[in-house]
């Protein structure tokens, strides 16, 4: 393993972009990208495009009332040609797929782990994350243009007074990053070319202070050992301190 | 009737975003919006913004194969914050709408009719038009993006020698454009609030010839009289004309 | 174009049925076709045969309740040997396809179109039609026989002191019918042999006083012209009025 | 239970409609009843109304070929307003319901059970019955209906050779009738009226011999014993001779 | 017949398991089998294994509110390799086939017709029964081993205050036995290599006191005549009494 | 951190049923549980109780064909009593939720990390995994037992000859298990009572060789630190390698 290391500090491995091992793929993100919802962002992450919004409505799902406590949820959703080969639509097959599923789910546990229910009160935000073109990292790059949406709604939820103060309700910044082992050398994030031979593959989101909300390691082709995760993990904490300052940046313009 | 037709002459409605009765929104169609479709086009009427995608694919569904014809369908979505109010999605729900289905086939049989589908052999294009902004004429400003997006993927398909002679397939250009009756004035291009107070309101699709394709009235809280569409077509006309220069400007771009 | 009409006045064009071309097919309307619905009719242009029933309740949906007004929905169906191939049936398929959806609501907004749902106050009618046998024009018999349904059914619901004047919630008659171009000779009426090479197809709702409540004109095999066009609603409107007539034979009988 | 046999035999219950016990309501097999299907039968016993149709088709599905043996096969439904409450549409539902789906397979399994599959060949026949106006009763009209449209459809596959010899193929008829326990007194053939208050309930399908293809007996509200059961068959087997009477009588018409 | 009733005296006939034509397989009954329902059984009877829990709440479904009457209902599913070849999991494939459907309404009915449902009150009790193991007679296993989860269910809320007296709400036992005639001999308990070749199938639900609470008898593969009816029925009463010894001592167990 | 550490070292934490905080339910493996699957496994880890089986098939999803290498496939549901509230099965609301695809998709994720499909040939194993009953660990536990029934089943596949070598197959062992932070305090193997009050949660699923195949660790109610997750690590290590003891046991058993 102190092989990979070295690589890494070498900064000698090529890869299909050019970048280096640890570098992240040019972020930009656009707020106020369409009018109607509350939090509206769209990230790009190199060629991977993801539309975020965050729409706030002050009622609960019933199950949720009577609380005192809010609710934040999300939806992911790829469009029909945001990939190379055009995929069905699950409207049409008339069910949700198994990989929707699981990332709207793990989307929606990253942004809950960021917000303090009881201050959001009886409120529910609905984050929704549709890929409008796929190039590996769609959900790391929903979790990350999320936030940003989210912290959009929750300045107009405050303006219109539906929640009295937003700081306490937004507890610290989310963002995620994945991180793979691709020939035996670990990277940061990875584009579908890349993505589709990695041996293990590890989608990792961190806070505002550099704490994990989610740590989704696989290593459906190759198993990895305990110091290879450490690299993966060194990798994961570089690339989301770099996201936290795109979104602080965002945030930051008028 | 007399009286509406001097009206527009005249000029003198105020429309809420000032426009003529007879005028259209500005257009805005961009090409190659993303990189994975054959053909890919943004188009913006107003505050309107639908992607449209076309995928050609050299195979053909099962009950038409071995036609010696090709096959061109479509699908037509919402995203969920496209809207004012969120709307779910149905992908969830399970089950495609009766709007969504009567949209999707429109945008069908419109491309379908400046097709030739001899001419395009067995070969199957899917149109995807994916609402990301919803102002009124989501399925108007569809149909007229879909047709720069099918162009550009019968470019492709001649470069990759799919098809031996676009101008054999895609006869000639089809746009589409609403047009309505509100308090009494006939009006070309509704917008949402407009489109939600109109007492007649007719789709209609044309050719670059200027014949029909579709044409669609419906009038649910007042029935129309042959006058009245007279001058619905007349603007119909107005406004599939401008949109076709809008389709051959863009189509003009390198 | 002149030729056409010409054509037309000559009545030389030979149909299948031996029907000149601005025949309708012989019509016949029977009220009270079963006993449990408050309207219940069956309608039989040609051998196209729709059992039309309509069902009032004295409730809403909830999307609709504390409005004031009533509301009209219609469902259509064919059964599964309507047609001469077996069609599988929707409950079984698990979904309702695209052409039954486009149907039941071109039906519903034709009645609504000629309801007054204030005085119809906070009452449901539901409108069912099934098609027992297929042979063209189908949507448009089943506009037809629903409204004589719908009259029995507001006659029904003033008995039982549900609305308090019919008269005021059924503000004029509506019927439907499909007028199409054939090896280029405009056509009334079309059964199935005609309707599958039709060229150019439109089904027109008009009202009693003659006025549209729907036109859909579709040309997917070849655009039609503005005179073209004019010729098509002309023979609507001759059809539309002789299915007046029989609307008000059949309301006439005791 | 003797007193029971008596008091059938005496004759002095009175039933809502006036009939004996013992006695069946009046039917009516209207054969050809639509033109489309190669069997197409309307069957009224009393106010119960079902569209019975046999649909011949020379090809068996995927799990059934190359087996030297044809398949039958049964589907029931129920019109929205057949009853006097209107019933959601099952295609609307997405799904169809338990009761649907257990007439269906007891309708399937009559008819099976009088054809020689080895006759029939590799060839398939699919029942459907449409209940038009439910008035108790609907599924075993269904089967006696259904047998008459399957007569009718097994002469014309005759007629075109898809089969050889009509009378290998079908073996014997096939009807059904319900009998059932009312305030202590079995009677036959129940309209809703008696069969929502049958204390026990049952369904008897025969064969023109004599013999049980199914015998269906519930009783949910009260357990009958072997007596009770034995006056009950003895009731059906009555009802079924009847019935096999009356689908002679139809099948003897030119 | 008078044979077959000679031939089940003599008991000559040799049957693949070695039991005689009118003897019961070995029947376990295990309470308690998991902890969470407030009645969970585990049935064998041979090779078929149920598990069969009884949940009771102290709420009913709407439709059934404010009657002063209670409920049951039951649902039967299999594990997908509860049979040699593996079967579809009905909820990947999003529908319940009508096999499901239809036992899981014998089973509900059989189970209501011993309970008083004005003595259970506004409770509900829902019955699941889940096969782990199938070698025939799952339906008949399910009904003998969802009465006695029923019955620990019912002291349970009697425990729980939630009803008065269970001795009231359970009127009687109910088990549920397999009968069919074999290559001409009516036999008891058909496990499932028996099943397949059996030309007449009946299930036969009897209670405690020896009345029928249901009868299901088909015979797609050769009608059957009186005197085997009998026989067989006479075979299920048997089977009947065998399994309600077998439910009380399990019940008496403590 | 280094607190916790004493702490476990300590043993003074108190656990609801005893065990030290680094301590595993007692684990029971029950092979050939039922007789039908090529390998069925009862596993129970304290009170969760799993039926997996692994179904060998000689075929492969179209998908998968002629690519020369096998698939492994799993699916997991819960029974709706496996929980303290009975809960609605997919089956019957016509979808399967979120958490049932996620759970799935882990479980096959774990089992063909160490399978090697160029070895397993053009073959299928379709993993089951049906939770009896719950008490936390359900999907941990679901892998432990599934791999020892794919074992078996690859052992079915080498006597009938369907594979040459299962040695060549089956590369490594793999299990799983769950930890998590509660109150402060690292936990091996929560039970349902401490899983709810988790505020991290991570499943482990590592090799026989000690390495990861699966990290999920989440966060939803507290991040955690880089220290907290090498603690957890450790501990699921401890677990891991004591459950793969138990599954060498069990599969050296005659």
């Amino acid at each position: 393993m102190v092989q990979i290391k070295d690589m890494l500090v070498d900064g000698t491995v090529m890869r299909p972009d050019g970048r280096a091992a640890d570098e992240l793929r040019p972020v930009r993100i656009t707020r106020h990208w369409t009018d109607a919802p509350e939090g509206s962002v769209l990230i790009e992450c190199g060629n991977t495009r993801v539309m975020c919004t965050a729409s706030f409505t002050p009622t609960l799902p019933r199950w949720r009332r009577d609380s005192g406590q809010g609710w934040v949820t999300a939806e992911y959703a790829m469009l029909p040609r945001a990939t190379s080969q055009r995929t069905d639509r699950e409207s049409v097959k008339g069910k949700i797929g198994g990989r929707t599923h699981e990332i709207s789910r793990l989307i929606g546990r990253c942004l809950r782990g960021v917000v303090d229910m009881k201050a959001l009160g009886e409120n529910q935000i609905q984050i929704d994350c549709d890929v409008l073109q796929a190039d590996g990292g769609t959900r790391t790059a929903s979790i990350t243009g999320a936030y940003v949406a989210l912290s959009d709604a929750l300045d107009w939820a405050q303006q219109h007074r539906h929640i009295k103060d937003k700081s306490k309700v937004l507890k610290e910044p989310v963002s995620a990053v994945s991180v793979g082992v691709i020939d035996g050398t670990p990277m940061l994030d990875l584009p579908y070319v890349e993505d589709s031979k990695a041996m293990t593959d590890m989608n990792v989101a961190m806070t505002g202070s550099g704490a994990f909300i989610e740590i989704q390691g696989t290593a459906e082709h190759r198993p990895f050992d305990r110091d290879e995760l450490n690299i993966l993990l060194d990798l994961a904490s570089k690339g989301n301190k770099e996201l936290q300052q795109a979104q602080r940046a965002a945030l930051e313009q008028a």
